[in-house]
């Protein structure tokens, strides 16, 4: 919906990235994320979890652009499991030592759903942004593919510590803010490694040539179902390019190259995809 | 529910009241708010009425802190209308040249709901709050009273120019900013000038004594019913005290004074109100 705006001056940057702000000398990056009852989480999800998502989902778009949180508001749908809600919100405003700085609450019918904004500085200027990668540039990513499907595929009665990943993702705060003087261009795979490598080779004006056999996956089961881990989403690890020589200030798995732009924004083990090719998570 | 994280320390300022970051030598202001069909507007009601309303009640939040807007975030449940919302939401950020800096869409079932948050700059530090009315002040609002109720009572097929102050209230960010280097507490009357005032007395730590006689009521037809119209809020005007001599650089009606705090935080015509008065619109 938000792209009919795009034409729009007063439109500077719309939807799924994080808007950039300067302010008194200061670059401010501000997030948006919604999740919704159904559609974001599972039904009778422990609210805890819930709330745990919903700021960590944010704060991973804070990460991308190697800003440090400075606090985030709240819309909250009440309704029953409010107190699981605000123990899973302690938890993680505690975890990432983000204060509550304000917001409101409805109430309302059928499915719930919570928004949060997320405010952050950012440590570094220029911000990171998608559209920097340059032909030659290699392309990294923290972390591993596949944990959250992983996790999700374990069902939610199984325990905390395997379904970790799906329920109470962690966002990469300080390896954004270490990467962000060196790289050309970052962002998060929250819809897929795919989809959002998609998205920054089109915003840079270039092909990803990506390599499926460097790509970091984790566990045995994954490997076999490679296709789809990389399609999945909710992994909320960092997608970055940087000139080759680079020395990478934290480990990271180089999993392509940065190419001029060709006949697809993405190409993996040679073959260029198409959109057609159910790439991930798509919002709209 | 948000109260239930007053007693943390992440919890700087909670729920309705706008938030102040400090950043840069700046002071920003922070407001959120969600919208929800069938409970803050009309079941029907044109989607461009809508998108006004989200942006103005926020702009209307601003404006109490003196603060002049610089971006707006949109969470946006998609659904029928968009092309309505849009353009409501076209007109009325560009009659605040307001740019639109992000946000999220999402799809859901049930009663569609909107949030916005918006980011201003305080012209004035230190910034406006509640809790700065003395005793002795003098207690002002800007406009009049019952003018949203009017135009709602009007019914949903009446003309704009009718129904405009329910439809497309305006903010008062001149107002906001010019009186904001004067005033010793300042805050929106949105939830209704009865329950608002309480609160700013309540937040004081000081008893509002007002005079209904002193009312800026505009219509007859609010005149007789002026008890509901103090109730009924949706009127975004402002609410502010002033130390005895100072000159007003907006034409503002004088309708109270404050006091050292008493039985209760409100008075009206020399009688203590309750809450069990239903004071106004409460979203809890």
């Amino acid at each position: 919906m938000l792209r009919g705006l795009a034409t729009h001056p007063a439109a500077r940057g719309l939807a799924d990235d994080a808007a950039v702000l300067e302010v008194g000398g200061e670059a401010l990056v501000l997030t948006h994320d919604t999740l919704v009852e159904g559609v974001h989480f599972r039904l009778g999800q422990d609210p805890a979890d819930i709330a745990w998502k919903l700021v960590a989902v944010n704060l991973s778009d804070l990460a991308a652009k190697g800003a440090e949180p400075l606090g985030v508001l709240l819309g909250h749908a009440l309704g029953d499991g409010d107190d699981r809600f605000i123990a899973g919100l302690r938890e993680v405003l505690e975890r990432y030592e983000v204060p509550l700085l304000g917001g409101d609450t409805v109430k309302a019918d059928g499915p719930r759903s919570w928004s949060l904004t997320a405010i952050g500085r950012a440590t570094h200027i220029p911000v990171p942004s998608r559209s920097g990668a340059r032909p030659g540039d290699r392309i990294y990513m923290t972390g591993a593919l596949g944990e959250a499907m992983h996790a999700f595929d374990a069902g939610p009665d199984a325990s905390l510590s395997v379904t970790k990943a799906y329920r109470r993702p962690e966002p990469r705060l300080q390896e954004g803010q270490a990467l962000a003087p060196h790289v050309t261009a970052m962002m998060d795979i929250s819809d897929g490694l795919l989809l959002d490598a998609w998205r920054m080779a089109e915003a840079s004006g270039v092909s990803f040539a990506l390599d499926h056999s460097r790509f970091p996956f984790r566990t045995g089961a994954i490997m076999a179902d490679w296709q789809r881990a990389v399609r999945w989403g909710d992994d909320y690890e960092l997608l970055f390019t940087l000139p080759a020589g680079i020395e990478l200030p934290y480990h990271s798995t180089w999993i392509g190259t940065v190419e001029p732009a060709g006949t697809s924004p993405l190409i993996l083990d040679g073959q260029p995809l198409s959109k057609a090719d159910n790439l991930g998570y798509e919002h709209k």
